[in-house]
């Protein structure tokens, strides 16, 4: 199996680029593979390594993700790139199993009602089908991570409030299943930073010597706020997408993943060095504009520009 | 004098609706006195207690601020409502003195080459001024508050790097000269949380029992978390504006203000009571819509709508 401590260092922030899956799950205009390959390229070339590229869907409802097996083999050809990609079910997990993908995610949601929803069973159907896969992959001689993310970790669109016992209970359940990552989900952006970093000490004390991730929307305009409360508990591995492509599934119009260029500069304003170059990274945006000319791309840095004098790292900040 | 203590409470945070003046600086179309008004009336209602009105500016070149001895009115005729202003200068002072407006807020630069390119004079030249107002002000039997902004107390769009300490020699003078609150401000969103954290903990730490405020805009996306850094390491005084209004003097089409809307779901989700009724507060965003049509409205809240079983406070969180 991979290494998940040099795919995901403890020592630093891992940085993953979620657009290419969370960022189309909605959306009725995609870019061609060749442009999901050129947008790959270009942001590995700025910095980043982790790239969730699509999800293990039938191709006649879910096109977008066709493409998911040549994508695969893209990020294989560039040193040091992970690919993860997303597995629905269990027919999913074959497919998954079939590519060669470095990590797999599975996804169950700390709400059971939108468990119910989203997925059409029970949290304990879904825990059952995930040991199953876990299992499948322990048979394999050189199987792949698998991760698990826990989505309205923070509150659900259907019931509401979700208290922070049944989140941590689901994790736990996870990684005694054998699970290597799994992470808290913001879905629907209802979160606040004080909320995130609460939840966040107790994965961390839960997690111990394993892994954890946070994934965070920007719905109400919190997201980075939660992202610096997230790194301020101790997250290291954080999703983003460029240009923070991507929706709410529960509110229209609204905008969805935190964004990649604003996070990178959180974190590099923070004392985390994340390795990108972000004039590099920005101009990746010019491909997503190229290809999806009616998506709304998100992101303050870009529309106003870096800071004269940064990185600030030349100058001391603290004299 | 009006008792600081009583206007800007130290065991709560005090929202300053900035709009009026910082929102309207640089646009061309601008509400019409009544609209104004009955912004100023629904935003009161909505439970924001602190206004700054406009600037005491030549009424030809700055036609947008020409009718402030009315907001003044205005504000002075509802319970528990502050005024402020801005004055530029001595002149500016004597206005703002012959209004009775409760608080006059004085600007200089935490950078020579910004206050020399704003101001057109040196830091020296703009502290002895402020000297002066505050010798005025003492002078009178029932005089304003007086406050100090210091612009780009984060960096300079001139000149790059200022050095925390330059801030904090400023705020000291400041401080030493009879001023009532200090506030340091992000004038052209450089700031990142962790330098947020660092000049309002050392800024706590030089005001004691003195008021200090944070000024934050939202140009490089950071807006909320140096918000939510702020305010957990002291700071009790934020200012924003309704829908993020006005833009940032360095950049162009950038965003400026901190978003006043989703400030406060920050601050409630935090633990931090405003006794802000959201929906009203959103709900007043379309006078502003109908008298600035051109004007950009930001804010992710208000597209999103609040969560699901908001206030969570009905809910417990830690369990």
């Amino acid at each position: 199996m991979t290494d998940i401590y040099k795919l995901y260092p403890k020592d630093r922030i891992t940085l993953r680029e979620v657009g290419l899956r969370d960022g189309l799950q909605m959306v009725t205009q995609y870019p061609s593979t060749a442009g999901k390959q050129e947008w790959m390229k270009q942001e590995y070339a700025s910095g980043i390594r982790h790239f969730e590229l699509g999800s293990y869907l039938p191709k006649d409802r879910y096109p977008m993700f066709a493409d998911i097996d040549d994508l695969t083999a893209t990020i294989d050809a560039l040193p040091g790139a992970h690919a993860a990609a997303l597995v629905p079910n269990l027919r999913g997990a074959k497919n998954g199993f079939a590519s060669g993908v470095a990590e797999l995610q599975c996804v169950v949601s700390a709400s059971e009602a939108h468990n119910e929803a989203n997925l059409n069973c029970s949290q304990e159907t879904t825990l059952r089908q995930i040991g199953d896969i876990v299992a499948q992959r322990d048979a394999m001689e050189n199987g792949p991570i698998i991760g698990v993310g826990l989505a309205m970790s923070f509150g659900c669109s259907i019931s509401g409030h979700v208290a922070p016992k049944s989140v941590l209970d689901l994790a736990e359940k996870c990684y005694a299943m054998g699970i290597d990552i799994v992470s808290i989900a913001d879905t629907v952006g209802y979160a606040g930073p004080h909320q995130v970093a609460h939840l966040t000490t107790e994965m961390q004390r839960l997690a111990g010597d394993k892994h954890f991730g946070v994934h965070l929307h920007d719905t109400r305009g919190m997201g980075l706020a939660n992202a610096a409360a997230a790194m301020g508990q101790g997250a290291r591995v954080l999703d983003a997408s460029l240009g923070g492509l991507g929706g709410c599934p529960a509110a229209l119009n609204a905008t969805g993943n935190i964004v990649m260029e604003d996070l990178v500069f959180l974190c590099e304003t923070s004392g985390f060095e994340t390795g990108v170059d972000l004039e590099a990274l920005i101009s990746v945006r010019r491909i997503l504009d190229r290809e999806m000319p009616q998506e709304p791309l998100y992101g303050s840095l870009a529309k106003a520009g870096l800071p004269k004098a940064y990185p600030y790292s030349a100058e001391p900040q603290n004299t």
